[in-house]
């Protein structure tokens, strides 16, 4: 009795070869228009789950291609009709079905407030948001038949990481992106026991996922999927943000999942996980570090070898299983959840 | 026997008089200042309370003086030593102490990748933040004792509403900012009650704050106030957001803190609300609509005649009191939460 749930998640090394396959000269031609056009900075309209992939594209943009990546307040367009001046902007819609109506509401006025190009990144090739935009990536991930969105994040993730590539200046990124399927897949066998282990937080009733830097959108799209398939109230923060005053929510035993694999923010982020683990709290963690993997009641490993840029692929993985594993041992329905539609029509 | 924070609550009408005695010829030169460097868009450095006051200047600015407002993503300077480019940006930097070291690293290295011009709005005009900005707003709110910032984020929302008057195109808008101390103290009066009502929280565990447009702030801030002050999990949403899936948390019963005053996000809100109601949550409504006042547990009003812009300088007062009656009934010492220093030195 498989889910759409488990199917898609399991799906994803597939879905994410056919995009690699399927796009990659694209994305090559897209970069070169983006180049082009000497955008001053980006801006990406998204919600939910979309949103998380923006964070991926702010930290990785920014951080490896220099371009400042802000994300947008869409409801300056569609409650205060007020569209901000987009002066030499790169625009980006992301969006599973590309039927939410706010990302196509600002692409369609992007040009008309100074926009130097824009583009969409979609499931559905024939969505609204797919043609108002003048380039468009569709992400080949099949359809996605989960109301929770899985398969169709770690592929807006890859389709970000390949324009990063082209953008950006990573030695060899065009021989570690063909990885990527690879170590998805070692991810999910790694994390044969997660939906299992899940069981041991049946009855909690809150969590706190903390991260930094590139993996920022893994904290927040676990915590999504555990509110979205568990109902769990899980919160996301940077590291830096939860010192800033929240961290006086933590006592001994407050779930926290950490995710810190190996990398530039690995120094900052084991800083934070030794500092909660002095107050008590109880400790997941999604690492490729056996000393950080060894302090953790619940250890979630990803691939040894995967560079930090890339890890947000792998580094959701473990969250999408965990949250499966939870839904099952309260027993809710994770096709079926309450609350969640597929396509939000935003307003 | 009175808290500091309760000083500091209760003195806001007199240092936001203080601000706009002090800083308004000022503020008039740097918008100027402002209007020459002619920014393609802005971005803001802040962490924690400061970060709630950039989601005002956010929208604000962007709604009423059309200039884009990213939020930077400081752990790309501090962590990954790759500060994108900032072209042609305004770039801010707002702390409540000027000492945090982000957004003194940040608005050190902004010109030179680009940027137009540098601002800081702190409490402290000596702080490295205030001295490393092109021009430096001071807030004059007093020495903020309290380690829950309370006063110095009212006065960087009026701040902020200063800039917004001058860059913006809103008719009346200085007599307007002149009523501000007045709305400030009729709040207070106005929910005389809210601090006691506090009672019926003492054993929530955790919450979600709700707003939309221009109050996304307050929603954040007001959650903020909570976790530092009660150590609830509250979460802040956007009503949008909240829509794509988190929805799925809220049981019957469960605790949901809408600010809804009128205004452009007051139809979308209210929807909001009513699908709540009707899923039995369990409403406090922070609102200058009595309509919407009677449908609450706990209705926490502000005065009728304030401009959706400046109603988040108000909005956030009830929650202020709200956590601190919290944290009385809770039997928590205000002035030494765990957890919380006065200035968080983020690397």
């Amino acid at each position: 009795m498989s889910t759409r749930l488990e199917h898609e998640i399991f799906e994803q090394p597939q879905s994410l070869q056919r995009l690699l396959d399927a796009e990659s000269a694209h994305v090559a031609q897209i970069a070169q228009a983006i180049r082009q056009a000497q955008p001053r900075y980006a801006l990406i309209v998204a919600r939910g789950t979309s949103d998380n992939a923006a964070r991926y594209a702010q930290y990785t943009l920014g951080g490896l291609a220099g371009l400042f990546v802000g994300l947008a307040t869409p409801s300056l367009t569609t409650i205060y009709d007020a569209t901000p001046h987009f002066d030499g902007a790169l625009v980006i819609g992301i969006s599973q079905s590309g039927r939410s109506l706010e990302p196509a509401h600002v692409l369609e006025r992007a040009h008309d407030r100074g926009a130097a190009l824009t583009l969409s990144i979609t499931n559905d090739a024939g969505s609204p948001l797919a043609e108002v935009a003048d380039h468009h990536i569709a992400l080949h991930a099949g359809e996605e038949r989960s109301l929770a969105a899985t398969k169709t994040y770690t592929a807006q993730l890859l389709a970000i990481a390949m324009l990063v590539g082209h953008l950006g200046e990573v030695p060899g990124w065009e021989a570690l992106l063909q990885r990527v399927p690879e170590w998805v897949a070692q991810t999910l066998e790694l994390n044969e026991a997660t939906r299992a282990a899940a069981a041991r937080y049946t009855f909690m009733e809150h969590c706190v996922t903390l991260a930094r830097g590139f993996n920022y959108c893994t904290g927040f799209e676990i915590a999504l999927k555990l509110k979205e398939l568990t109902y769990v109230a899980a919160e996301a923060y940077s590291s830096a943000d939860f010192h800033h005053g929240p961290k006086a929510i933590v006592d001994p035993g407050f779930p926290l999942i950490a995710i810190a694999p190996r990398g530039k923010a690995l120094d900052t982020m084991t800083e934070s996980i030794n500092a909660f683990a002095e107050r008590g709290a109880d400790l997941a963690i999604i690492s490729n570090v056996t000393a950080l993997l060894e302090r953790a009641r619940l250890a979630m490993p990803v691939p040894a070898d995967v560079p930090e840029w890339l890890s947000p692929i792998v580094g959701v993985l473990p969250g999408q299983l965990l949250a499966m594993g939870l839904s099952e041992t309260k027993g809710i329905d994770v096709d079926a959840p309450r609350g969640l539609n597929k396509v939000t029509i935003t307003e």
